[in-house]
Order: C-alpha cells, then structure tokens, then sequence
C-alpha cells in the first residue's frame, strides 16, 4: 500500500494543489481548510497532513507549483511599449476573480503568514531575472542607463497597481495604468510633454 | 444594569478597541479573537457580542476610532522634501513592530476581508484631502501642474514602499526612499540630473 501511494505520489499532490487554489479563488483564504481540501481533490486529510502539516504548507507548495500567477514579459522594442504591455498583465491579474485571490493571499502574506511570506519572496525575486532582461534591452536601445535597478522599477509599477486594487478597491483603467507607466519613466511633469 | 452598561458605554468601547488592536500588533490577524480581547479589555465577551458580530466588526470599529495609522503631512517648502518626509513617515508605519500589524490588516483586508476592505478604503479617502492640500502648495510654487492627481502620485509613492516591505520582506533604506520620490518626480532618467 505505501509504495502504491509513492506510485501515486505526483499525480496526488497535483489534486491537492489544485483543489487548494481552486478553494481559494472560491471560498478566500479564511474559507480554506484541510478537510476542504481533501474533500475536493478525494484524497484522504490524513494523507494531506502527513505531506503537510498545515493549509499553509500546501498552499506554499500549490503556489510553488503553480503558474497561475506566470507573467511572461513583453518585448515590444520599446521600454515604454514593454511597461506599458506589462501594467496591463498585472492588473488583469490582480483584478480577474480566477487569479486575484492567489494575488491577494501573496500579498497579504507578507503582513501575517510567515510560511506563505516565504513563497512570496521567492517567487517575485526570481522574476527579477527577466525584469533585468527587459532593462537590459532598453539600456541596449539607449533608452535608459544601465544602472536602473529593476527592483526600484517593479516596486513602483506594481505597488501602484496593487495599492489602488487592494487598500483603495478600485480597478485601474487603461489610460490610469500608462499614467503610471509615463509617471515612473518621466516623471510627474514630463507626462505631458510625451506624446 | 443596562443604565449601569450604557453610562459605561463609551468607556467600554475603548478598552474593547485597544484590547483589539494590542492583541493584533502581538498575535496578528489570525491569532486575533473575541475570547483574546474580552479577556485583555475586562469586558464581557457576550457583551462584545451584543455591540460587535464578529472580530472583524470589532477591529473596523477600533481602527476607525483609532489614530495609530495617523500621518500628518508634512510641509516642508518643496515637493521634494515633503515626498521624501512623507515616504519616511509611510514607511516607518509599516516597519515598526508597533504599527506594521496594523497596517498590514489593512492591506491584506482587501483580498479577504470586505468589512475590513471598507475601513481601508475610508481612511485611504479621507487622506487624499490632505495629500491634493500638500499638491495645491507645490503647483503655487510652480514645482508641478495642477493637474497632478494626488490618488495616482500616493498609489505610486505608497504602493512602492508597502511592495518592498510586505510583498519583498525587506526595509526601504533612505537612499532607496529618495530613490522612489526622484523617479516619481523625475522620471527613471530623469533622476540622476537632480542634485
């Protein structure tokens, strides 16, 4: 029996996963727990706690493995073109009901989940490879100068999304996203002397 | 007694809200109950019940009556060094053991918590009054255009430092703080030719 659960190890821990991020698009964070989760994937919870010893455990591990929250980044030719491309994938992301709760327990993890805080911090650094990679182009057009941290950058264009999203509950439209986009490039006053 | 209980009314509601939010700032939101605060306030836990459904209604009702997350705007006779004290204040808030609970129940109220989420969205309103007073100075000064809409300026300078500190885990330095005011008002090239 225990090497037919070995057998069934991988394809188990997907329907967990799943069952742990479709229960929190569906109920939110407060509403998820083991018995939720087991209930939804069939696999028995004492299975589930023997893998993980907490709703935070395998949520960590559905997000690890998940790519709900993927965010492929543009390479339009132009830094402009590439943020403004990429401010639009991240508010449908934290905007749309089938990723925003992912989104949301992600952020709010960083106040009150240290296990969750963790997967966070993780997933939005390894990101910073390819926000470099976008950077690295632009400086490589003559558009900016190579030493433009891509943290500093990504702290302003999705901190601005996800504060108006999150703390003000507001959705933000297309024009208020190249607002911030024209904002972080040339400042509060050189907004409108770009075309 | 209910004369008695109604004659103590306001009193009682105090020690219930700094019961709720001292047990917040050492146990966090999920740590949070109303067993924890009747316990900590003195007051009845069925009588916390007859005035508040939930720890949520409990929690809205300490932090609107509370002034822990009070940030005066400061006025210094420039744009800039307002922003830089403003992103100083911004984020000692959500650094200090002492208000970053707090503040981060807020944030995280918007993913999970509507009762919560309206609090958030109240007190972020209210202090755009104060934040379009600090932007009516600088554009008498000339510094910037009185078009610049204070909700997009704060979504920029505040989204930028809750990201680092709650979505990163990490503490803005000063330089990093000056860093996010120049780019917001100068643009990400712009930066570097200001003194």
């Amino acid at each position: 029996m225990q090497t037919n659960e070995l057998r069934r190890g991988p394809r188990m821990a997907q329907a967990i996963h799943d069952a742990a991020l479709r229960l929190l698009v569906e109920r939110g964070y407060d509403g998820l727990t083991i018995e939720g989760i087991a209930s939804r994937s069939g696999v028995n919870k004492t299975t589930i706690y023997r893998w993980w010893p907490s709703k935070d455990a395998v949520l960590a591990a559905a997000l690890t493995a998940s790519d709900a929250l993927a965010l492929a980044i543009p390479d339009t030719g132009s830094l402009r073109g590439d943020l403004r491309a990429l401010a639009r994938r991240i508010a449908e992301l934290v905007t749309d009901p089938a990723t925003a709760p992912i989104a949301g327990a992600l952020l709010a993890a960083g106040a009150d989940r240290p296990q969750l805080a963790v997967v966070a911090r993780e997933f939005f650094a390894d990101r910073l490879l390819q926000e470099r990679a976008m950077l690295d182009r632009a400086s490589e057009r003559g558009e900016v100068a190579a030493a433009v941290d891509p943290r500093s950058l990504m702290d302003l264009l999705a901190g601005a999304i996800w504060f108006r999203v999150f703390v003000r509950g507001e959705a933000p439209t297309e024009a208020d996203l190249d607002a911030v986009v024209d904002t972080v490039l040339y400042g509060l006053d050189g907004r409108a002397e770009v075309g």
